[in-house]
């Protein structure tokens, strides 16, 4: 940390803060300027005694120099992280994830698990608990989709990724799935980050809506200083004053989080735009920006998807978009798994 | 719903649209215009089918014109609502909540609870359960934190407002808090929320830190539709680009949730600045604008505090706010509570 | 400035980057700490050679402990700053500014500067030039404008405020107003600034739609240090994700500027908000928050007025809010001028 | 346009809402719904006369349905445009525009033009007049900087790309340049505009820091009712919350600008990320999301540029970047200009 005094600020002021310093265990270092002093902080940690510092008379700030996680930064842990998930692995490729919104019924579930199995696609996503903003919205069938996800697991082989909302039903999620999602309005949600610190199963972290990289990385330590070193960071559009998409997809954080973070970074291209027409366009950028993969939204019938039908992908839709990766992957020296 | 045609929509896409609607059981009204058709549509009770008809040929636009709550909605309750909480009230005054962001020890709770009781203040805020951002910062005292909290509020009489994190904990908390307190990061914690609509506590709800205004009166819904009508709406800021501020802190919320609901609205000037400075003005603010009341960080050492130090104000800062709020209370034709 | 190293920073690049700080002609002192090493800088006055050091091998981030503005900063100027307008003054007091939002005709504008007088309000707006989001919405009166308010002056006394859009027509704008009003939009457009710099009227400076107090502090910087000193300081809200008023209104923005200028700053709630009915509430609020003034759209027939109907006060509206002013003022120990 | 009326509203409210619509010349269709009446308007042509009906007793809402730009609307102009600049074209390819951010001196100008030349890279850009957001930071050459570009592009034969900050310099700036931009603080600036509407050069029109889509593309309009018919649209970048880049890079309007106008788009990735680092990452995503093209900062010595080297690629580092952009252009169906 870095004390910038006053430009006003007294000797006396200069002194008290180096003395708090010292007291709190640390060492300062004064470097006098010729408008300001600033008072260099070593020894430290972390933020602790920020708050007390900027109280003091003459502080005018504070400035902190380090970040606060240390088992996700690529600092401590230089090479890539990649591991296996289902019949595939994240990181060090391009790995694809696609299916519905919602497991809506047995039918369609499996009917899209065949599809994508048939393309090659191995790891499939459909919510069975979902997180709906309206109380009178339909809120996924619950149990019954993770009995459907089971069996169609069990049919096609295929990998599940299915959201957990809460500590309570996390252990059955748990048995079902390959991957487990944790949604961006739980980013920060510790009792079940804390929960899932400790699950058997990879973690889905989507990126919060309104989420500094900090804060989300922050988030992800949670997950790993419990003991769960198997994290996929998602991007999903962040909150913005822009409305002509559902969020701004901020793909400018897949070179940031490589520079900060080991952890493999995936792009979620339809909540990120919100329509399905734009999901073809992003989902190019996301492999030429670098991503490890996708979470992509696809409906056997969109005009009838019980949730986001506007932003599924139809099948032709998606086996366009499928084709229209592979030499684009070649291209840039990466494979799609 | 309004469907707002393409300018080259053909009358075949129009007719489609229109039995599409047909189909989902409303009534279309077509709206010939000079340059693109619009259809009204009636019948329905919310945006299902929005999606199916986004996704039609010749479809622009699908426009909302309803909102999705009811039971939060001034236009289905025009009275302001008001209800009776610890021993004071919430609702038809400017009910001041005061106190340490966590319950630290038992002394500077105690302290704390008898310099408000002393001047007037009826409710104390202190939080046994914290989410913090780190994994590795201080998370609160836990089960000790609410013995704290039950002995200080059997002592001292004042009422207690203290947050769940999770719905493992809620029927703790409730035995002992007076409110109940859902932060800004659990905004969108569905199981949480309908968990705490069967709470025997009002439920004090703040703001997500990027939600819209339809957005937190549906999180509001869910606590009303499950059977909870104690609900206090809390303005703490929200996120933006301005960093001069911890957070921004929006108060014309207050007249905007005035218009369209019939709950009662308070600010967080502490956690909606996050200086101690900017606290007075912004209190004097929300009083002026018509807020139902302030919830103010206050901690007898902020220096020494364990989190958020830096935006508490210590005894003597809160009592010269508090003797400014009176006067202004008087002028406004409003009550300090 | 400090430069922070990257926790694998090898001694060799500690020792460059010291060699370039002092290339710079600057003073390195490095600080060792246990993670990682950061180097303050001291002889420099601005962030001048900070994109060079950034770039050098080893560099994580190079921190900013200083910002650009000298003249409107408190620091230099420790007194708040007034200066006499017309017939009354800014700075000291609650100045208000109301009027149209354009100057539509001779008779609306007479009408509003006649009830504006006999209120007591000392200083009317009214565009003559407008900026128009669309090129097809109506652009202003231009010239004839002007000659409205010269005439609408001499007639009632009243000190206009208007808007320049271009250095073109800014000797025949310094000529008829008593204040010189840069849009939202013109904050940085350094040409503009630069020419009112050495007009003969004080300016009053808008905050850009997404400014941060830094580039507005900044702005107002190019107005003082080209010789104007008197600064005005308006914030009309900034740009949000929030979709229920038409911008933001960031009052914290009263005690910060405050905190970091002499400069008076003042209110628009009526751009803030976007609608009238909640334009009082806003009004009280800025009072209260300790701004300098307000600027307020009022119109004899906001129905049909031309532009920003919407947002404007009818006479009897403006009339009601200007009487609960006053007692507030008192209470507050300032008046209204 | 669509009156939404309170669920409270009397039959004689929705009546006079009615005759008003009358009264401005349209046709009102009333739109009666179980829960509340909707009023669709047709036979306007813009969003004249909304504020009137806002303010109308019963009135919810009114609801715009149509935008305000017409030539640059996809929907009057089908086919993508695409124009001649210099020796090259812009629509229809992925156009390169590289160069330093400021022109420095007449060497590192006529080093970058030859640098570029060789690649085949046939437009320069390199700003004469550059505007700051501290008055005390390097403001650009000026007039040097135009006989350095006019002297470089009559050596080189590069197209030349400059900044117009204002109506004085246009005319000079016209002779000399290829193409004319319009920065991100000047989008909205329309007395700059309407100017340019009339130049005979292309206009790059920069998105404004905070522009939505329809405010981008009205300003546009300015350029287009004015004749200037070759625009191009630029994203550099916007401003949200997110501080891990300079500002946030919206790649997603490509598709969306595809969807609405025949303009061509092009990335900014320099600006839109501040670091150079990232820059090939978001040049590779913009082509494979289907942008027209790219500006890119490039300074033959970045550690000692005047302004923006943070974010200046270096000549070997453009060269690597160019040359995977090529295989990647053969992938994707277009072709590098």
């Amino acid at each position: 940390m870095l004390v910038v005094m006053n430009a006003n600020a007294t000797p006396e002021q200069i002194q008290a803060v180096a003395e708090k310093i010292h007291a709190l265990g640390y060492m300062p270092h004064v470097i006098a300027g010729p408008t300001r002093t600033a008072i260099g902080i070593t020894g430290n940690r972390g933020p602790e005694g920020r708050e007390a510092l900027l109280l003091m008379p003459g502080v005018e700030d504070v400035v902190r120099v380090t970040v606060g996680y240390k088992l996700v930064s690529r600092e401590t842990h230089p090479d890539s992280s990649t591991f296996p998930v289902a019949s595939t692995r994240v990181g060090g490729g391009f790995t694809l994830i696609a299916g519905p919104c919602s497991v809506e019924n047995e039918k369609t579930t499996i009917e899209s698990a065949q599809f994508l199995t048939r393309l090659g696609v191995k790891l499939m996503r459909a919510g069975a608990y979902k997180p709906r903003t309206s109380p009178y919205a339909f809120q996924g069938l619950g149990e019954e989709g993770l009995r459907i996800l089971a069996k169609v697991r069990a049919e096609t082989g295929i990998g599940v990724v299915t959201e957990v909302l809460d500590v309570e039903n996390a252990g059955r999620i748990e048995e079902v799935a390959d991957i487990l999602q944790v949604g961006t309005r739980n980013m920060q949600n510790y009792p079940l980050l804390r929960r899932l610190a400790s699950a058997s199963k990879p973690i889905l972290l989507k990126r919060g809506m309104a989420a500094t990289v900090e804060e989300w990385l922050l988030a992800a330590e949670y997950l790993m200083s419990g003991g769960n070193r198997r994290v996929i960071l998602c991007e999903r559009g962040v909150r913005t004053f822009a409305d002509h998409t559902r969020n701004t997809l901020d793909l400018s954080i897949i070179p940031v989080v490589k520079h900060l973070s080991h952890l493999p970074v995936i792009i979620d291209p339809s909540h990120g735009t919100g329509r399905a027409e734009y999901v073809p366009a992003m989902s190019r950028a996301a492999l030429a920006a670098g991503a490890d993969g996708l979470i992509v939204e696809v409906h056997p019938d969109p005009r009838n998807a019980l949730s986001d039908g506007q932003q599924s992908l139809d099948f032709p839709a998606f086996e366009k978009m499928y084709a229209s990766l592979k030499p684009l992957a070649q291209v840039l020296e990466t494979e799609i798994l």
